[in-house]
């Protein structure tokens, strides 16, 4: 059976729990937070979650998780069969990764986390990229009703966990309702959180999260 | 025919081209460079290059091009056939992709394009993830030869394109030498260049670089 390794207030940990989940595929979790201790380096070459352990050994990186449990795993496939299709979910599961989470992420230590005010320099590269990051999302988006188009696919699974997250960076930091710019991105969002499985996500986060706090806040507010 | 779009002077553009050329598919290249332009978020959403174009329709981001390339011609592969060796090298791609060329990038402008200096917290931030982004390379890399073992894969493509800029950033920025901490990188970057396909992407560089830096400079350094 496979492992996931990870905590459950991570949205990337989240990423692939919700995949396991709707595509009914058995695993336990095994609690484990980014860092570089050895014994996580052991696990993570760069000491990132979440890590899934596989009967021939570890796969890091939620995108290389996603596939290859697509791979192994075609029942209820969360991608489309034809390789141009299948192209175009990566795309925009990649593009909601690099240019709305990532940027976001530069600030949730101060956003979500209550610890250290984000540096100017990194708040204002957050900011530009966040802006272009959904305008882009608002042009290649379906919304039909899924992100994709018909279907549920992974990138409804990197929408749901990444899109919530800026848009409160957004506005807690710059005051802008970029999530709201994008038509049809609330009520996707609605939608989403309503499935079965990613309730029990949401319920395993709100859980883990105030844990999760207790143990960042000692580093987050140096 | 598949065309390319973007530039030889960009690092993920040759990613491409040298996949294309190693699996000897013809292509044609549009010249396209990155920005915000209409006619470049017609087709590509976030306004990057490269873009594939195909019989479908365009393809955005070099990892899901890369992947397409392999989904729709399987000739010369550049992964394992076996899941869970081919998510070990998309793995290693990904690593360098996020936590050595991201990074690096933050100080492009002022270390290649002799543009406008890197503010102190990016500087910061860059330096941070380098270190660790080396050390992951160094824990997960085997050079034997190649960056995932026996086989030249897709994971060589991003060492190629990423780690020489990364160096050149620690190296002028923080006086590191982290590439030769990576026992085998330095000789795995030298039997790379010699390639056949590397040259003839090597030598497009060269001639379209001055180019790339004179359009560039007006706003560099602003």
């Amino acid at each position: 059976m496979f492992k996931l390794y990870g905590f459950a207030a991570s949205n990337y940990f989240n990423m692939v729990k919700l995949a396991l989940l709707e595509k009914q595929i058995p695993f336990d979790v095994v609690s484990m937070h980014g860092c570089q201790n050895p014994e996580t380096l052991a696990v993570s070459a760069r000491g990132k979650v979440p890590v899934l352990e596989t009967e021939d050994g570890f796969i890091s990186e939620t995108d290389v998780i996603l596939r290859y449990l697509e791979d192994t795993h075609p029942q209820t496939p969360l991608l489309p069969a034809h390789p141009f299709a299948r192209a175009q979910v990566w795309t925009m599961a990649k593009e909601i990764e690099l240019y709305i989470e990532l940027p976001a992420r530069l600030c949730y230590v101060e956003v979500l986390f209550g610890g250290r005010a984000t540096p100017q320099a990194l708040k204002a590269k957050a900011l530009r990229d966040l802006i272009k990051g959904f305008a882009a999302l608002a042009r290649r988006g379906q919304f039909a009703p899924y992100v994709a188009g018909a279907e549920f696919t992974l990138a409804d699974i990197y929408f749901l966990y990444s899109v919530d997250l800026a848009q409160q960076v957004a506005e807690q930091l710059f005051g802008l309702n970029l999530l709201d710019e994008v038509a049809g991105a609330r009520d996707l969002l609605e939608r989403l959180n309503g499935r079965r499985c990613a309730q029990r996500v949401a319920a395993d986060r709100e859980v883990d999260f105030p844990i999760f706090l207790e143990r960042v806040r000692p580093v987050s507010v140096l």
